[in-house]
């Protein structure tokens, strides 16, 4: 089950396993944070783009709570594919999980066009050239647009949607305008916005964008999400999420 | 001084008086937070598009300190003008703020290409057809899109602003895609954001934005602006712009 370096973590929620190698990266509060953000229903057909780990597919799954909302897992690199897919395996999800290994940049020629009801996705946030290239080539492919830039993963996110199907990205607050510039002429209208703030006097750090494919021109900022009280005091929201109340509930 | 139905405000900042006829609109916080949020460098060269009662100049020509940033108060109808004009006058600031009757959409022919530092603008916020008009026209013009649309706003401010020149603007957040296309279009690029809050959990209802002229794609979303910490109790930052600290310090 386990190859060299790797290890099998807790995902808290519903007792869910995640295998990782600690060397490559290990999945994030940005992730956690994406997969309860993004609006679920159940019978959805679900695409995550460069799914990494497979963490966003694996809490989608106990999000739903049924098996009729499938989950396609896109990655690249096969050596990380297939340790997402023994997580998939391990926690008994291979009937809703499906990790393949494919391109970001022909996604919808690998998954067909306008079939999904929602594509997420914890793309790559540095800009290349922004930033050291970190030196392990899987490392580097997470972190930084060398074999997708956001515009490669908007424009595959609006042809693998159905009509008013959804798309929902984390990103930095620095790249809020090209998000949306790139969502409203792809045709995925920006229609909520959080702020995720270390804590309330700080610029966020993070934000969650969802948009509707061929939507209405009408945004709604939500209520900012702080992850801190105050230093060291996690805010009653991040609380619930620990507990995985995110999980059963709209938020 | 004064028409039928007009009474002279204090501004609170400076000794600085306005006068409003509160039968056709009041000046807003809006309008304060503006004048406060925009970058206003000593020898600006300044207009304010739609100046309504005057108040954005009046605000920022104390801001200013000097007599060499001159400001310039665009408004179509000449009975607001009037009484916009009256306003300076009653300050003693005639030398300083100029207030002219003209329509945005033509701004550019009316003050020139290319010559200015900084354009604030305040405009209508609804959109024609999301609302019922208002009876009285000035009223009218002041909150819905009668006379200009945003994109008119955007396009007259790109064309009046020198190369790097900022323009700075208060809107809804419903509005916050729109501003940011349009402004990229128009290549004002959106640097600096704020987002002011009624209190700290809920959305906020307002934006203020500023963009550079020909700037580079990186825009910052600073910490919120809370006007009530809780119910009732105005925020620390609130009461110091209503102290008038925002007139002396960068916030």
């Amino acid at each position: 089950m386990l190859l060299d370096e790797e290890r099998i973590d807790d995902l808290l929620w519903r007792n869910l396993k995640i295998i990782q190698n600690p060397h490559w990266f290990c999945f994030s509060l940005d992730a956690v944070l994406l997969a309860g953000f993004a609006t679920l229903r159940s019978d959805d057909l679900v695409v995550d783009l460069g799914t990494g780990t497979g963490v966003i597919p694996l809490l989608l799954s106990a999000r739903a709570r049924n098996k009729k909302t499938n989950i396609i897992g896109l990655e690249i690199k096969p050596e990380v594919a297939d340790m997402a897919q023994r997580s998939v395996a391990l926690n008994k999800l291979s009937d809703q999980i499906f990790i393949k290994v494919g391109d970001i940049k022909t996604a919808n020629t690998i998954l067909g066009k306008g079939k999904f009801d929602l594509v997420v996705s914890n793309p790559p946030y540095a800009l290349v050239g922004s930033g050291k290239i970190s030196p392990s080539s899987v490392k580097a492919a997470a972190r930084t647009e060398i074999f997708c830039t956001l515009e490669d993963v908007v424009r595959e996110a609006s042809l693998l949607l159905n009509s008013e199907g959804r798309f929902a990205v984390v990103h930095r607050p620095q790249r809020l305008v090209d998000i949306f510039y790139l969502m409203r002429n792809y045709r995925l209208e920006p229609k909520r916005v959080r702020f995720v703030h270390p804590v309330p006097e700080k610029e966020p750090n993070l934000i969650l964008v969802e948009g509707i494919k061929n939507g209405k021109k009408d945004v709604q900022i939500l209520p900012p999400l702080y992850v801190y009280e105050k230093t060291g005091i996690h805010s009653k929201e991040m609380k619930a999420i620990f507990a995985g109340k995110f999980l059963s509930e709209e938020w």
